[in-house]
């Protein structure tokens, strides 16, 4: 059974999902990105049934959002092409969110192992009177509700996104704002991360093409943070973080590795790994759901030029890249703005790192942009 | 030139060493865990002269800590048989701290490309008036000053530290005490940790076992946080988080790994990586620097011990341990701790954790604890 447990030192929730040591990994053996292809891809056309039965099919083939497809043999759906399937994760971390079934939720939450403490409890303000010892705020867990899906970018088996075509990119990105959409609109989740595991350094299991969605019924504490920062800043200087430092960079040149008509790529001022880049939106905007088909059009090119050029300048390296949005319920819109950060694996993360979490980086980000840019074509 | 910069989002500093770039890896063009031998060792006996001289060498052989030996040539010294051997890293993260020129620090401090402005001027708090927009706070970095060592533990070519005798071990542990005091004295210094990377995945450069040592001129953000979290314990709960933590695994059992006259080592709770775990001092102590002879002898012992049964269980994993002790100027002497937090790499961190600082682990530490109780010799 999976859990989140509650590290009340460093104030965060854990994940605990040993279901997941038992996922396929063509990974495990090879001491290379090589995979192995002993394991047959369930994301390739034909394996669909290998898979739980589909949440989203691009482009729409009789497909209908808004009904539950639970009892529908899904792989009747697919005789015609596909471009892009969304299923649920065979191995979630989070176990898959049933609105239909509220009461079963709700007894699983009240069957955790010991009674649910808000984390919130905890957090900086101390009683007027001093509590007495007591050990309950050491070891907090909750059975977690939400969601993981996979998003498989390609009915054909090619390992990097930047091998399709910018109009098939365009469909991955249409996936992601409409599982967004569809998540935020379950009342108990409060925050989604899509994220991409490219090579076994960077977490991947399958060579096949794809990306993940994790949704939560918690905004993790550091994503919270961040968050206040952002409305701080909004508070303090009378202007959206992001905006700022965008137009400060478009000035300045030196960080900028790419911009189009609705992006700008900007490899970070104090990024903590190398090469790591940005691509934020021109248009003030806090949710990635609310793109503009332009927007979703352009980010496309924009994601595939900049990492071809990743991929150029170094081809063997893993990345991960994340959609930074809004969580769902949140008022402050003025002073979040989304973003796509892309993370490559080029270093390792040391002990000194884990000892302090002050992060030593051995590329400026001004070396990075301008080998970077020399790349893109 | 090393600098850090800061991240006004995140809040934290950020160390960029381009220097780092050009330093030996055995490990560059490797794809497993085995070194390329074709980089010959620096840190072997016989080698002394391809590092700066050593700041300690142990057992002491015609050694005063007291003098400075920038102009003295250290090899002569090292004709009889060492140890333990601590030198300044070729290929510092941060430049070496330099007590006896001080006016030239000073110089070095100012001449920062744009004025240095605290962080802690944008932490929590907003003043009174709203201030206009400027990019200042955007752009932060100053010239970072400390010490980056290198803790040779052995004189011959052996990969781990087990492969030590406990007795070798206890001066291993001897010398961080030394390099500590040594750091604590310098009165512009505020914290240092204590870190070992142990093969290429947990960013080990060279075979031969070493630990590294790196002083700073301020406390990172993360650590300030664990820090006012232990603050809050003891106001909240009139206790040591530690101690308290410490008593109640001990009564519970199931992530306890092995227990000794003065230290329990524990798998926690809610740990981020699998079959991680801490080495925590029965007496309560905030500083590692101030521990005795006979906790230093079993702490030798408990790593080998709890080391070893990590790599019977796992052959091919890498790990790192950071010493965990007080920042040198703190006077919550009853709140805080010290600790060897040992945190094997066996898993990848991948996206989700990248975009949330929300981690998923496979592993129960309960697993974990049973897995490593049992390889214990």
């Amino acid at each position: 059974m999976n859990e989140t447990r509650y590290d009340w030192l460093s104030d965060r929730w854990v994940i605990f999902a040993p279901n997941r040591e038992d996922r396929p990994d063509q990974y495990r053996h090879s001491q290379s990105n090589a995979p192995d292809e002993m394991i047959e891809c369930p994301f390739c056309s034909g394996h669909e049934q290998e898979t739980p039965p589909s949440t989203l099919v691009l482009p729409e083939i009789d497909f209908d959002e808004t009904t539950t497809n639970r009892n529908v043999d899904s792989t009747k759906r697919l005789r015609v092409p596909w471009q892009v399937r969304v299923v649920p994760n065979k191995f979630p971390a989070i176990p898959r969110h049933e609105p239909f079934l509220e009461n079963d939720v709700q007894s699983r939450f009240h069957a955790s192992p010991t009674p649910i403490v808000s984390a919130s409890a905890f957090g900086g303000t101390s009683g007027t009177q001093l509590q007495t010892a007591q050990a309950d705020h050491l070891f907090q867990r909750k059975i977690p509700t939400g969601a993981h899906e996979v998003i498989i970018e390609s009915p054909v088996h090619v390992n990097s996104i930047t091998a399709l075509s910018v109009e098939h990119i365009a469909v991955v990105f249409e996936a992601y704002r409409r599982r967004l959409n569809h998540w935020r609109a379950q009342r108990d989740l409060k925050y989604a991360v899509i994220f991409k595991n490219y090579g076994a350094d960077a977490g991947a299991s399958l060579y096949h093409s794809h990306s993940q969605l994790i949704s939560l019924d918690f905004v993790p504490r550091d994503i919270e943070k961040v968050n206040q920062r952002l409305v701080l800043h909004h508070k303090q200087y009378g202007c959206c973080y992001i905006c700022q430092l965008m137009n400060e960079e478009e000035e300045r040149q030196e960080r900028i590795l790419y911009s189009s008509e609705h992006f700008v790529a900007i490899c970070p001022f104090a990024s903590r790994l190398p090469y790591s880049y940005s691509i934020i939106p021109r248009v003030h905007r806090s949710r990635y759901e609310e793109i503009s088909h332009a927007e979703r059009d352009d980010l496309a090119i924009v994601t595939k030029k900049t990492l071809a050029a990743l991929e150029a300048a170094h081809p063997t390296t893993a990345y991960n890249f994340v959609l930074q949005t809004s969580p769902f319920v949140d008022s402050n819109e003025e002073a979040h703005h989304w973003r796509l950060r892309v993370i490559p694996r080029l270093g390792k993360v040391a002990g000194f790192e884990w000892g302090s979490d002050c992060f030593i980086n051995t590329v400026t980000p001004e070396q990075a942009a301008k080998t970077l840019r020399a790349n893109i074509v």
